[in-house]
């Protein structure tokens, strides 16, 4: 079966400037390119959007924040998933929609949700491609009290995850390797 | 429901000089004043074991380091968990046997199996704490090559963690509030 791409949280809400300076401007550009390569007939799509239950929350279901960002919003008929828990595993039937295939997985944000769908996926068995260029955080204080710049925080985040629960690429590398991807083997070469 | 206390991984494996340069040297000890507050019937204990089903691994079940270190072992009557994921959720029934309990977690490493079960466990809806002088880790390169060391990898789990998936607390502030608690409240004050 073909690799299935899934997009993690990619809603007007993440743009609000309280998050702070974020990394990786053309992130969405590259959600673009693996968009425009997996609408050629080439595996499922699922969208996932983050549905939070929380009352200070800027993703509560209705709010404007709330839809997908422009550009890289699910087209009529592609699978859009909410979500109410960090990881897209754990309030879903996200494993049972995409048995089988290896994954792609991009989106917001690198160290919290992106990271903890990630951490799930690889524990459930699943063969996870991270494309790290599709993906964006933003800088934040470490416990200690050191400030740590955007690229820090998603570096951090990668090196966790690279070799324990995916691998981790750009996205050009994942359209090279889906290119050449044969149906015979269950991971993208 | 009285806190349960789950400890990850504590097994001698992680005491194998491959690892590298660790954080925390204290960590063992504070595991100590941990279990030793919950074995006066303070509340379940489970020691999670990892059990590893790769071939390169420390971990596998019958090798000599797998065995849990001595003393944070647990004794005869307590409760062993074996996972072969590195979330301590995602390969048991740790879910069911913690039901509407808050829970207190520490053990090793903080980056990894902590790190994931941590994230679990926040998004099943537990109550979490973390005791991050009683976990440790290793240094390690970021994604980018830069050099982090044992306490700068601990510093930037903990800063993802805190807030989002778990309240992170030291030993000493954990047996304060247990100390306080009451079965009235699911959660630690």
């Amino acid at each position: 079966m073909s690799p299935a791409l899934i997009l993690i949280d990619l809603q007007l809400a993440i743009d609000d400037p309280s998050w702070g300076r974020r990394n990786n401007l053309g992130a969405e550009a590259n959600v673009g390119l693996l968009l425009d390569h997996w609408r050629h007939g080439n595996g499922p799509i699922v969208h996932v959007r983050h549905d939070s239950r929380e009352p200070n929350s800027k993703y509560p279901p209705g709010q404007p924040l709330h839809a997908f960002k422009p550009g890289t919003a699910p087209l009529p008929g592609e699978s859009v998933l909410s979500k109410t828990t960090c990881s897209a595993f754990l309030s879903t039937d996200l494993a049972e929609r995409v048995a089988g295939r290896s994954l792609v997985i991009a989106g917001v944000i690198t160290n919290s949700s992106v990271e903890s769908t990630v951490r799930s996926a690889g524990d459930l068995g699943f063969s996870v491609t991270l494309a790290h260029d599709a993906c964006f955080t933003f800088g934040k204080r470490d416990w200690f009290g050191v400030e740590r710049s955007a690229d820090q925080v998603h570096g951090m985040t990668l090196a966790n995850l690279h070799g324990e629960y995916c691998r981790v690429l750009t996205t050009s590398e994942i359209l090279c390797a889906v290119e050449t991807y044969s149906p015979s083997s269950p991971s993208l070469p």
